[in-house]
């Protein structure tokens, strides 16, 4: 069971993090937790290094909980609904978590656009969070 | 962990079903189907008759997994959505699984109002299937 996370970074993230650790102990999975910046002029250098730092330190709550996971900093010139459903047919994810409201100025997955779209074009079921 | 699942008796149904068997025995939780019909002079008694016969045989399907189950057919002049975020509300369930596609004639899930509705109220994680 291969779980996908939409992960900004942000307030957010934590609840679904939480979320993410239940998900992956009940159905014994390993997360993969991915992270969309615009790419090109969009995206700062301050931005990139931010949500790498960011990744890292939520790999290693995975890591404490003894679960597997991977990180993905994704900017290939996508947006972020564009990035999370092509990236889960690519691994071929069983599940993705996104949350869908944006408690972060910076936050993309503001309901409903981004949301929407990975709902309605996901390859599997989707998992929402406020 | 109850979940509860949005049961509209038509084709989507079944994956939902299907979906609903393996979230009950990852995480060891009970189902509660639900379906809405709007009440008054807009649900004909065929209609009710037809939604009650659905949901028995969807509690069969679950019983024969050994997963408990029960069913409630709301009818209280509510919009599905309503009928939905309120009736999780009340029974404080831990997860709602909706389909966000109707193939269905008279589906009433149609995304996106009623599932951006559901997902956007619901007090506790959505997880949405096409």
């Amino acid at each position: 069971m291969k779980i996908l996370v939409g992960y900004r970074g942000s307030n957010i993230g934590q609840d679904i993090i939480r979320l993410a650790i239940v998900h992956a102990k009940a159905f014994s999975g390993e997360v993969i937790i991915v992270t969309s910046l615009p790419g090109g002029e969009k995206t700062a250098t301050e931005q990139v290094e931010e949500a790498q730092r960011s990744l890292a330190e939520v790999k290693e709550i995975f890591a404490g909980q003894g679960i597997k996971s991977e990180t993905h900093l994704l900017i290939r010139g996508k947006t972020a609904g564009e990035d999370i459903v092509s990236f889960a047919e690519e691994i071929n994810c069983d599940e993705i978590l996104i949350g869908v409201k944006s408690r972060s100025k910076v936050g993309k997955f503001l309901f409903g656009s981004t949301a929407q779209f990975i709902i309605l074009k996901s390859p599997c079921p989707v998992v929402s969070i406020k």
